[in-house]
């Protein structure tokens, strides 16, 4: 490890976990000479390719996280993984955890953010705490049509950990996880009209900045498509999704980012899930916005004033970039680029496996149409689904 | 140094010189998967701090360069003072130097530079070189004031290896360079109501983008504020100036940026400097435009297609962060970051000391004066000349 000797009133964030959200930090760590170091699992993770103060060592474990947290003025996180109790122990012992242990298992436990929520009046679906077959067959003969969404109230992302269920099927389905004595919950299985996604970034001192609330197309549980903003949402619906996040905010004393994610009914906005980190809706704020969510992500942790949300056009579509059979990316750059020289590409520095999120694109316009084709047409290139 | 275990098709671009303009390639790089690897003169410089892959070496010794150039794909610079000679040699051997010795040399020495632009019909100041004192007193008996500009052919830059000469002690403030036996010229002194600067991009298949002209604001010789576009600059001079930068790019086949320094003249712009990297005149691009010059500068020097620079507003103004007396930085951001969410602040991790460039803030928008106005608050209060 090579040691970081820069002007030593600039303050040093560690963050634990090395992969694209850690990597992406970067720029804005660099122009604001924040000095960053990461606890990877392996020297080659995104983040830890190109940052020079990396510590490779297993977050689950608290001697590891103690050591990785001295020297660093904040501690803060690529992943939701860490164990809460190594964070309250931290936390005990005077480390600087943001987001909090008490906030982050709000990201963690589905359980306990559901009550939560529940708890400060935000709209959530209905939904049920299940020990055992009994609690989910009692949940489904509630609902219209006998289906309900079960989940794992840990562990899970991208679609992992979540499975829809119908009545007669339901103890089958669920025997597996009830046997391991995974603690489960039951949602009903909402009837929405799409996917939306708003950020929020909340300091110590309580100052919060929201995004514009944001599209997102999810394929297979997994995020495809981001647009900013989410195009024709009615004005009511935009404002009480960025209300319940900042309430969601200001509740759970979140510092750093936070993304909610919500459904969008014909009755209104229903919270779905939380991510108390930068997150994969927020990347066009890149390229797209005044601050990106990273940079509101660092300014947030170190309790400095936050930045100005505001877009850079009346509209900017973000395509994830996943894995296919084709292993290099960077012969694509040169069709994607003569093409679309307002083409904005990013790269995660991951070896290339099928259906892993290894990039994404952001192109930025009036005109939402133009903006989708442009974006899909250079992952649909880079991926090697297109040929010209 | 860290082993860069990046994918392997994404190519390595080795910079010489560890400067702020070499860290400022970090953020364009990350994104693109493009891996950096610096030759500094010290583990402390402003990129040295920001990418892992660094080698500590004297850019003067041929064996150094040859050494790590070994393993890049491609040579750029930080700064124009390697000796011609060793790239010549460099190139003789294969390595892809970009911009390439013949082209860099216009860079590295004004009186080449100067004979060079006079063939190819680009607008200049009256000058001629100078050997002996005779020589500056002819050219200064040529002028309608007895007045002209004494320069050193090489190693000048921020005002110095220049000087303002009478006719009257021409002789005397001349003699040591002469004694010295430096190659030097005289031009003559421009009426000019503002200096502007254009830069340009050219790629080795000849592709080249131009970025709008700017109007830089200098104080004794220094850079210190940029304003672009460059405010009620005549349709006219704005297109000439574009068309000189473009014909010289293409005539001195530059790979990499250019940036063409001009002065402004009741008769039409002439050219002043040339600077064969990215400038202190396009740090506005960063946060004010499509493509910033140092990813416009790692995509040229690889001969990627080049992006756009369309900018994101009206108007950008880009303010210099020159050291004061205060040493440390940080503590401003509270106030700077309240105050003015839409600030972007960089630093280039430096030590402050007196009058050095350690950083500049952007600010865009709509209006030129309320942008001046930030800026200029920004860096006062950063260098501690306002204090509330």
């Amino acid at each position: 490890m090579k040691p970081s000797p820069l002007p030593a009133d600039f303050p040093v964030v560690g963050i634990v976990g090395a992969g694209q959200l850690a990597r992406m930090c970067v720029p804005p760590a660099v122009a604001l000479g924040i000095r960053l170091r990461v606890l990877a699992e392996r020297l080659d993770d995104p983040a830890a390719q190109v940052i020079p103060d990396v510590v490779v060592g297993d977050y689950r474990d608290l001697a590891t996280l103690r050591s990785f947290a001295a020297g660093c003025d904040v501690l803060t996180f690529d992943h939701e993984h860490v164990p809460t109790g190594h964070l309250e122990a931290l936390e005990a012992e005077g480390v600087a955890v943001r987001p909090g242990s008490a906030a982050l298992v709000h990201g963690q436990d589905k359980l306990v953010m559901r009550r939560r929520l529940g708890s400060i009046g935000v709209p959530v679906p209905r939904w049920a705490p299940v020990a055992t077959a009994a609690d989910l067959a009692d949940f489904l003969d509630g609902t219209s049509d006998g289906r309900g969404v079960l989940k794992t109230a840990r562990g899970g992302y991208d679609g992992k950990g979540v499975r829809v269920v119908r009545a007669a099927e339901a103890g089958a389905d669920a025997a597996d996880w009830l046997a391991a004595g995974v603690p489960l919950l039951v949602e009903e299985l909402v009837d929405f009209s799409r996917e939306l996604a708003v950020l929020v970034a909340r300091s110590p001192s309580g100052q919060a900045v929201v995004y514009p609330v944001v599209e997102s197309l999810q394929v297979d549980g997994v995020c495809r498509e981001v647009y900013a903003p989410a195009p024709g949402l009615a004005e009511e619906h935009a404002l009480a999704a960025q209300e319940a996040a900042l309430r969601i905010a200001q509740a759970l004393e979140v510092t750093g980012l936070m993304a909610v994610e919500l459904f969008d009914t014909k009755d209104g906005v229903l919270v779905n899930e939380l991510a108390l980190r930068p997150h994969n809706t927020g990347h066009w704020t890149i390229d797209g916005a005044l601050t990106s969510q990273f940079e509101q992500h660092l300014r947030a942790v170190l309790d400095l004033p936050l930045g100005s949300p505001a877009p850079h056009a009346a509209q900017a579509v973000m395509v994830n970039l996943l894995g296919s059979d084709l292993p290099d990316l960077y012969p694509a750059y040169l069709h994607c680029m003569a093409r679309d020289p307002g083409l904005r590409i990013h790269v995660y520095g991951k070896q290339v496996r099928p259906g892993r999120k290894i990039g994404h694109v952001t192109v930025i316009g009036d005109n939402l149409e133009e903006l989708q084709e442009r974006g899909r047409h250079a992952v649909g290139f880079l991926r090697g689904d297109i040929n010209g």
